[in-house]
């Protein structure tokens, strides 16, 4: 619980209306009831605010009119950005003491191990040997833990997540469930028969600090080296890297991406879901692939773009509009084609009965 | 075992030849044995029909000719619909009464669940506080059943599956083996420096009666509210089911399908494997996608639609067949404006020549 | 260790320089240190080669000039194939002698099972009955092995993978965590008022010698019959093998690789990731896929294809340098046309002013 005027000092907005209302929680536009405080994320969802039962309502500071609203004497919590205050303002309702269970009695602890006191080990896990982990870790049930794995603080590892050997994850870092992080990664040599050989994987992961995998994820070790997920990445489910990848800083990698071998993607890049991209490229800071792209070629930072093989986006968009007109395209070359075949027969007969008067 | 005057009056179909032949067991055209009932599902496969041994054959009531299996006094069975048919008696043959094995020694259990007395908890199964679980529930091997999650009856869970807390399941439910139920959305606001808060994910995943979801499936819970699987509805491995996201009734999603969130489908929609849906999206009732399309707009009830982004299927066809033609267009372009160069060329010096002749 | 001719000689590779030396490891180009043998697996990385620090050096035999290297008398060992050499000799320095470290006291082991000697069952292991395991199989945490299935000699099962009851594996197979073999195909009979019938899935999964299957992988089991990867084949992570599939021998499939069912593919096939394939497909031997491409159609031995259908690779690239070219292809389109319009317009004109001139 907090004053609306105690909520907007943390997100570094302005009040309008009665401050001193005790809110209880957030919740969405639809749901909040009285206590609550609600947010309008975009403009464009401005007509449902007429049936909005919240005591308060986080909107952007260039939001101009709302007039059924202020009938009703709703607060307002003038942010200049609302999904991000909104974000803040849920997170401190929700932020809950650590409580640490201790390690359950089924599970399963290899030796020489470093366990902290506050720590929560669920029932059915099993560690290797050698395993390090920071204070207020989560481990949920059925989660594997591999021999030599180190965990910062306040990592959560969800239930049934396998961590192969030497893998090494930062501070608060989730995992969601069945996500797979370090296995072998997808290198044979083929040899005159057409055998595949198995190279081995010597590598491994690591994980920076605030990162957080989503489910049935598959991060493979390195080759040799590392494979590396920077510091505040998202990766959503079922989402391949490759060995050797690298994924910079606060990037955003969306559903059922995949990352080929030794790519590296600079700091704040953004792949759409069902992307592919190509192995031993450089991606650019800041470059933005749309969803279901190929991506084929190295890409300059900031750049945006879409299609298989991915190019600018503006250029994409326009080869797509033209690829509909395609068959109409098509039988305006076969007339043009049909008028010009006329029009040359014609002046051919011209000529031909000009010269025909010349031979008079 | 039943005779085939028996079978036949299960799926509503008319016998020719003996019906008192007793049918021991049901298989496909090319392993069927004396005893077995066979069934021709398309009669693209009629030419197989000489080499079957079984007993019987279920065909379509519109087939006429079938010369070498009449002469060999196979028994027929017609219905409207042979592959719907010889699965309800597929059904009835393998259908065998629930064997309740109890509650493994290993399995560890939370406190205040409801465990009826007919139950199969593996080996391996760990189960949170406060789940309810309904007759004939089978639970595999390795399987984590969160706090609070609420199974109907008859449930089959497969190993190693994740269903995350406050989970609901209708009854007759399936789910197979490493899939993850109710893991956080990919929800993030972004502050000035680019990083990435997380938003709290406080909805769950329904799953109505009848659903039947693959192995390695992520189904995320709700931001708020709910992801909701209706009834009847099928998804095949590998799927993933975003934040808020709705199925409706008696929807089929093939494989390695993305939906993103809070996109509803409506009922009976089948998306073909591999595709992508965009967020946020309507899809009515009856759409077909075909596979690996991209969907990026609403789609009317009965849209049948293909391509990335996906358009009407017969356009996208047409497109298709003349994205082949392109490098022939291109090579006609070229053609066509050198001949009208010429053309207008020619043009150009015979006037020129008609003014120079007027000049003299 | 050993001595750099001891290692050509399991290479069929020729030593320039100090065959004696002794070699400790290998280690990739930036990496390998003295004592350590590097390799050069490709001819473009020569540019790195000044600053490897490695005591030997793997490199073709068909490579002349590298004057740094010479001058610090680095050894060499040349051979028709570096990769696979490197790959040969780095197995030989990590093999090591199977530890068998018998059955943890937490795994489950069903009844009727047989289970040799040498033998690695890690804690958590659930292990259904008649099981049947080779010599040296070992299992990893967490991994649920269903009734009557058969492993071969040599087998290793990483964690938290799932076999479904009567799979059958091979020598010397290497599942990676997560996957699951042998879950039901997606297949239902659909009667009139749109539900949907399960068919009942009686087949088995069949992996034959010296395959690799990588993470979170799903196999379905034949509807009737089986699904069959044949031997030295290699799948990567997140792919998806529906019922009934064939998979030739010595065949590569990429991540997030769907492949429908009933469709064979024959012997050293390649699939690119992202790739779908269509169900009941016969792809020849040899086939190369180019990544994210939609297989449609039957494909002939020794086919390279690309594209959504995929079509031959070549035509497809034209296409594609086509596609972007299409903007402009409609605007050259217009040109052309509004061009003959004049043009025809001004022979009628003139036509008209003959007439005219005629009519005087």
């Amino acid at each position: 619980m907090a004053t609306l005027t105690e909520l907007a000092a943390m997100v570094e907005g302005l009040v309008e209306g009665d401050g001193e209302i005790t809110i209880t929680g957030i919740n969405d536009l639809e749901r909040a009831g009285p206590g609550e405080l609600a947010f309008l994320a975009d403009s464009g969802r401005i007509d449902k605010l007429e049936r909005c039962r919240a005591s308060a309502l986080i909107i952007s500071q260039t939001l101009v009119e709302l007039p059924p609203l202020n009938e009703a004497n709703v607060a307002l919590l003038r942010v200049s950005n609302p999904y991000l205050a909104a974000t803040r303002i849920q997170n401190f309702f929700l932020a809950a003491p650590f409580k640490a269970l201790g390690v359950h009695p089924s599970a399963v602890i290899g030796e020489n191990c470093r366990i902290p006191a506050e720590i929560s080990i669920a029932a059915g896990v099993i560690m290797g040997n050698g395993v390090e982990l920071g204070a207020r870790v989560q481990l949920a049930a059925g989660a594997v833990i591999g021999d030599n794995a180190v965990l910062g603080d306040d990592v959560v590892i969800h239930p049934n997540v396998t961590l192969y050997p030497h893998t090494v994850i930062g501070h608060r870092v989730i995992i969601h469930a069945g996500s797979v992080i370090g296995s072998d990664g997808f290198g044979y040599a083929t040899d005159g028969e057409g055998r595949h050989h198995k190279r081995s994987h010597l590598g491994r992961v690591r994980i920076e600090d605030d990162v957080e995998i989503g489910a049935n994820v598959c991060i493979d070790r390195g080759t040799f080296g590392e494979t590396l997920i920077k510091a505040g990445s998202k990766i959503d489910n079922l989402v391949q890297v490759a060995h050797n990848v690298e994924i910079g800083e606060n990037s955003l990698v969306v559903a059922q991406v995949g990352i080929a071998g030794s790519t590296r993607l600079g700091r704040q890049v953004v792949v759409g879901g069902q992307t592919g991209v190509a192995g031993h490229l450089q991606i650019g800071a800041g470059v933005m692939v749309a969803a279901k792209s190929g991506v084929h070629n190295n890409q300059p930072a900031g750049a945006v773009i879409a299609g298989i093989p991915a190019i600018d986006h503006k250029k994409w968009r326009r080869s797509i509009v033209a690829l509909a007109r395609l068959p109409e395209m098509l039988r305006e070359l076969r007339d043009l084609r049909r008028q010009l075949t006329e029009l040359t027969a014609g002046e051919r007969s011209e000529n031909q009965a000009g010269k025909e008067t010349g031979n008079e």
